[in-house]
């Protein structure tokens, strides 16, 4: 079976999942970013144990993604810095996404007992 | 070769097929709605052609749709009613989509010459 | 009121919004992409009105996609050829999307009467 | 800093979350089930420490799903029954998603030291 602070990093796992393979392909620009940073950190608070989500949409990044010639890009993992809280029966899990080199990496940065 | 209003309405049937395959799945209550449907209008509108894009996750439906258990559910097409409105070369048009008969479907309204 | 070639163009541009926001995003490699290919295309033809769509993931753009130290990609527009074809009321509507200037077009290739 | 055991079930999460909210929504019918379920479990396997992915997508649930009248439906996590099983620094983790009382419930099952 597995402890509590193992099924805290599943969920927080599941939550990471979602918030990139719900909302990568979504058209983006400068304006339309942080309403769309919004509803993803609102999403993702929806689901079971997660306290807190927020998605930053590195702009100096979606500049260089966007092809002037057409306005607008799609959204890609590579374009997001992301945290996601998990608590989980008095465990709470802090999880980031981040950039290195060149591919968006997941991982597990704190469990901490209550 | 396709006529100007034939291709306004073929363009205006790749953003329906966006809006709905790109953010049914989302997790939503009522009070992530009102972001969500901003940030999908927002989406939609980035794509060419696209002049207004509304959307609105009807209130009664998502109300049906949340177990209070879990207190939240996934975007479905039943839950939206959504307008999109394409100019392409001098013809506008219309479309829309509803439920009808427990189906959402998605039907040009109006294509209209300048 | 939309003509019957209109609503046929209408319904292949949903397929085509479908194809494309449904299916980015997948991880994929060189083995496993005939088998996507495949269900991409049969989930297509499941909608109504189509009566073919072919899917080909280039092996080519695939290859430099690929970071071999990560052995796989996500699925990504410029990554495909597509066709799909529509019959509605005696209107037989083929589209198709290729890469143009790097980017990936869609567009109506031919609109047929019986 | 995370247990491996722990960043092994974090990993099965992020498998899970891209499984569920990858492909939910593809049109599905009792003929293209198969190919789908081979092409998730495909998709899944790609990404990093899965060795195992299988995807039932349950041909009772499906065809309670189907409307005759409209002949395929959209795949929704209800229908599924799944199992992930990451390997990470000599941990196997195996997980399962199945209908619990109407709601499709992800969990660990094991978490197995070499």
């Amino acid at each position: 079976m597995p402890t509590d602070a193992e099924t805290a990093c599943f969920e927080a796992g599941i939550k990471f999942g979602t918030l990139y393979h719900q909302f990568t392909g979504t058209p983006v620009d400068h304006d339309s970013a942080p309403g769309l940073e919004h509803a993803m950190e609102e999403a993702i608070e929806n689901q079971p144990y997660c306290t807190n989500a927020s998605v930053t949409i590195r702009e100096d990044r979606l500049d260089e993604a966007i092809d002037p010639a057409v306005g607008y890009t799609e959204l890609q993992g590579p374009l997001l810095d992301a945290g996601i809280t998990v608590e989980y029966e008095g465990i709470t899990v802090h999880t980031r996404m981040e950039l290195e080199e060149g591919y968006p990496r997941m991982r597990v940065e704190s469990v901490e007992r209550e």
